[in-house]
């Protein structure tokens, strides 16, 4: 996905609240702000917005000094998402549909984002769907829910590489996992954080804090942008992710990053921002379970 | 009122706004959003934030040649204010405090702003005060009246200078003139617009399709800022200005460039922006009567 012209404001809206994040004062603040200003004018367009959140989280990590300002955040939203844990897996399995389950229960946990500093509305979202009852019909006309080819992708795949995205998260990807692996024994599943501290992207402390690394190999993508700029990537997850039958992409990020992609891919997200509703064709909260694929082959005719 | 950090992101994403409502281009639009990134670095915080809207309309203008975007929103909005006319002078004729009445309706008339777009919003924010009974009581605790200090102000004053704000509100302004004639013989209140289209700020053409040149003097301040900078006002409007023994003042734009101002000004506006709201000390949406002298008074103690 391309940069839009109303991803600019976003830009210097992100620097600020970062910056603030990682307890910079106004000078500091005022610096990256006039740095971003400077970049504005080179920055190609057509590079997906979160190279651009690179730059401005590099700048903040940078000009205040503090490396990872979401380090207590993350830490708190994985144990608030591990308190839920039993009560996740106890949906699962009272649900009719297991898989269908654990897949919408993944999305929901995608909620768990930037904002998590609005710890209320993330623990009353995290209950709405704990009261809810996935089925097939639950599935809205504004969401766009490619099941079944999930599934059949899912059953012929051999390689499964499924890309986190946030901390907290994490706990909602590992009961997807589990889910996965109940259903096959004949493929490999191996799970992507980032490589360096980014918002509250998930990292390999966070995959371990969270239990993932016990049922599957946890890799880095060497990133430290808020979604998968392959081009950047370790030499080690390109491979990986160039050889995979499969791949699940979590969040708003890496669908930034890799809807250009011609690769096999699942989006699994919750819509957060306008830009990428009107990308995506859906209206804002919607719920994502899209297969690259399948809408690449319908837009060619 | 200083420029705050937060008003850059405001100040690329109204840039877009902007341009779009001219008519421009994405060609056009990047031109402008690079514009102002250049700018940034070296614009002055502790000028007011009208003063760089002043060149983003400015650049608005120059870039797509349109010269006033919102002219026809503003004669649509002074008609359909006008269609309202009776209404709002039956309503200060039936009430109890005809003077508070035509103050309340003259805010309420604030909300017809920029977000004129946004037709229906005002629509029904018109039909609600028109439906809502004013009295001293009806002021909330998030709101700032100053009611008896208007009066006291008004009833000793010789000459008083209006700056009007949008096109449509002077209908409603036009209201407040009225009452106020009423209470005296012996003012003379001046009717001052802006010198060049901005926005959908009134211009001399604005005041003379609400009639307003019938009752009052109407002058232009010069002005091509969606506020009021007083040393780029013109002669005519300084002199006015200086030897006022009261200045009424509407709108936001004008509360952040006369805030820092030592004259007896009443700030007559609703709150729209929550760095506005952070600078009066209120909320979002509050309705706006502050004597200027009154509370810098508070504050020296």
């Amino acid at each position: 996905m391309k940069t839009h012209l109303d991803c600019i404001p976003c830009f210097f809206k992100q620097a600020l609240e970062a910056t603030r994040a990682a307890g910079g004062d106004e000078t500091a603040q005022k610096k990256i702000l006039d740095e971003i200003s400077r970049i504005i004018p080179e920055f190609p367009l057509e590079s997906s917005p979160p190279e651009m959140a690179t730059i401005v989280y590099r700048l903040v990590r940078e000009i205040t000094g503090i490396t990872d300002p979401f380090k207590e955040v993350k830490e708190k939203s994985n144990r608030l998402a591990l308190d839920i844990y039993p009560e996740l897996k106890r949906k699962v399995a009272l649900s009719e549909d297991k898989l269908l389950t654990a897949l919408h229960l993944a999305i929901a946990g995608n909620i768990i984002d930037y904002g998590v500093k609005n710890s209320l509305d993330v623990e009353h979202e995290i209950e709405k769907c704990l009261n809810e009852d996935f089925n097939i019909n639950s599935v809205s006309d504004e969401d766009i829910f490619d099941y079944q080819e999930f599934k059949d992708a899912f059953s012929k795949a051999k390689s499964i590489v499924y890309i986190a995205d946030n901390a907290g998260e994490v706990v909602f990807d590992r009961v997807l996992i589990e889910e996965l692996n109940n259903n096959s024994s004949d493929k490999e599943i191996i799970y992507a954080v980032r490589g360096k501290p980014v918002i509250n992207d998930a990292l390999y402390e966070d995959a371990c804090q969270c239990g993932v690394d016990k049922i599957v190999r946890v890799i880095s993508s060497g990133m430290d942008a808020p979604g998968t700029i392959i081009k950047s990537c370790s030499d080690e997850f390109i491979k990986l992710y160039e050889n995979a039958s499969m791949i699940i992409s979590k969040g708003q990020g890496n669908f930034e990053t890799l809807s250009g992609e011609d690769k096999p891919i699942f989006f699994l997200f919750k819509v957060k921002c306008p830009i990428v509703a009107k990308e995506v064709g859906c209206e804002l909260g919607s719920v994502i379970l899209k297969s690259k694929l399948k809408h690449d082959n319908i837009r060619k005719g």
